[in-house]
């Protein structure tokens, strides 16, 4: 998102939101199609299109305006608001991320995510101890200043909100902004709404599935300035949140613990690979008192974001399509081995990519990879 | 020691233990008197006259024959050997130590300290799991063929004897080599003497006190390629040993706890200063199969080992002995600090220092460094 900070009119924030809410466009095609036609409006006159030279055969179906007004009423009837990645609002850190959600909902005392914020996540089976741990460190990381950041989810989370209730403690949820997951925290999310704050990528009402949650963890480390981690088993989502901290350039920092419990495994083998070891609250405060908020200006600038592409003429994208395609296959390959393997300049490329996604024929993936769909 | 590896006669055995054995010579002055003067007996014919440079008035108590036989007679009752430092059966890591014993006393099975070793130290009031897991360790690495040397301890140690008993296990005792302490580890030193080895550097019959624990410590990290820590609190016995591994060159590795209970906090703190973080035997394999086992061609060269001072002429020496004595104060200093402060060439202060020590004016400390007794 290379768009200038300002807020935004009501039109502009329902093209956002139509344009977010349409079929195969995701955070990065967003950001891409913002800055090559400068602004949702005008990426959304271009989508047939676009998604026709992809390959699209019927129409790509792009979220009316109707829809995207029903979408603002109901978070408006919830007491929930809009905020778009360009707006002063939207916290400067997930701003910073490459995949920043466009748009969130947010539910609660939204200036909280204005603060430094360390997010703190877990095993949801954790032991008594490491739920004893997380809600005391959350507790005294508050009362040092600190947003808690954390997802709800039964365990670490549920301990690391607890502790940080009273001094501010934000939840992301993997569903929409009013779906409560699991149903048992719903005491949990109501006392977040009254004293902190909830913030959902997905549309309101939207039930989590499976594919929601790593989607999910992305904003709660793209939220803070590093992610605690207190137990977690080797290959567990705490540890793909960790993964994704250290993509964005965040501070990652884990609990030990014992090799006989396998909850420690992953927290043990990220110390291991040089997270920093943490035993109390000022392990934290030391591990984050250096580091300077991620903004904008720092975000990483790549293939994606600042090269704006001159529009190939037509008979060259017609052959670089066809060259683009014989290279995909169902396995990921980045960007940048795809430009080199196709021999094409990288504006091509991703007129091309953007073209064969929005048609659905190429998927994307982390780490700015992309495959046949 | 710089002394060629040979085996000693009887006679010259005799006289490495009296002169172990005098007043006021530790292992640092013996080695040093070894290098001056190229033999013990040669040393034990100056040492009345060094003393007495120094300002010792009365005669200093040189252990004598007749003491030195009763002790080997004792050590040969109890089918104990006495190992000297040159000697080809003493462990050659231990050896490559600054401090090494010069005479060790092995009861058991002494061709086990040929093996690889590796320690393994922790709490006395050590956790079920902590006893739990350095027993099966132990066992572990028993089986990988490696020698487990520990301190016979409660805690942490007995466990560490007991899993390594079947596959050779080195217990280093305080005291002297028939002295069980605790006591209550009657059965299991028996077992050790039968299966595995005991090692002292106390003569036989001593009762073990406080300042001989960190003095036995070296030994336990002398004699292994690494030290691994299960369990220690801050401050704690095992922390001196791991210090002293890292200064005999050792590798250091501990296994994480949580931070709620105090057992973990030296541990985890060891961790954090670089140590590495051990959850399985094969973490321990990993971090010893790169190291060749410490040799006395790798020994630190330095002031004490290896420049064979001249004999200074004595006017210069009372000179010196002024100086020396007047720059040194109750806080220890090294000696390196020393040379500086006073500003004579090294060989005169070591040769001064040398004398005060045996006159029982100036007393040694870890680490190179003297002060006055």
């Amino acid at each position: 998102m290379t768009q200038p900070r300002r807020i935004l009119s009501d039109a502009e924030r329902l093209d956002w939101l139509r344009l977010i809410r349409t079929e195969n466009v995701g955070p990065i095609t967003f950001h891409r199609l913002l800055d090559q036609y400068g602004g949702a409006r005008e990426a959304l006159d271009m989508l047939p299109e676009l998604a026709r030279r992809g390959g699209r055969v019927k129409p790509l179906r792009v979220a009316s305006k109707a829809e995207a007004e029903r979408e603002l009423a109901a978070n408006r009837r919830l007491g929930a608001r809009l905020l778009c990645a360009c707006e002063p609002d939207y916290p400067e850190p997930l701003a910073a991320v490459d995949d920043a959600p466009p748009v969130v909902s947010v539910l609660g005392h939204a200036h909280l995510l204005q603060k430094r914020a360390v997010a703190i996540v877990g095993a949801r089976n954790a032991s008594l101890n490491g739920k004893k741990f997380a809600e005391s460190l959350a507790r005294d990381l508050g009362a040092a200043g600190l947003l808690v950041v954390s997802g709800l989810a039964r365990g670490i989370d549920t301990a690391a909100h607890r502790g940080s209730l009273a001094s501010g403690t934000a939840a992301v949820v993997a569903g929409g902004i009013d779906v409560v997951y699991p149903p048992e925290n719903e005491d949990l999310y109501r006392d977040i709404v009254a004293q902190g704050v909830v913030v959902a990528e997905s549309p309101i009402g939207t039930q989590p599935q499976a594919r929601h949650f790593p989607r999910r963890n992305r904003l709660i480390s793209g939220l803070s300035l590093g992610i605690l981690v207190v137990e977690a088993a080797l290959r567990s989502g705490s540890l793909i949140t960790a993964r994704m901290a250290l993509e964005q350039g965040r501070e990652v920092m884990a609990v030990p613990g014992s090799p006989l419990d396998p909850r420690c495994h992953g927290t043990n083998n990220l110390i291991r690979q040089g997270a920093a070891l943490v035993e109390s609250a000022d392990d934290v405060l030391r591990a984050l008192e250096s580091l300077r908020p991620p903004s904008l200006a720092e975000r990483r600038r790549d293939l994606f974001e600042t090269r704006k592409p001159a529009e190939p003429d037509e008979s060259d994208l017609a052959r670089a399509r066809a060259v683009v395609l014989e290279n995909l296959g169902p396995s990921p390959v980045t960007i940048d081995e795809l430009v080199r393997g196709c021999q094409l300049s990288a504006p091509v490329v991703l007129t091309v990519v953007l073209e064969l996604e929005l048609a659905g024929r190429v998927q994307r993936h982390p780490g700015h990879q992309v495959s046949l769909a």
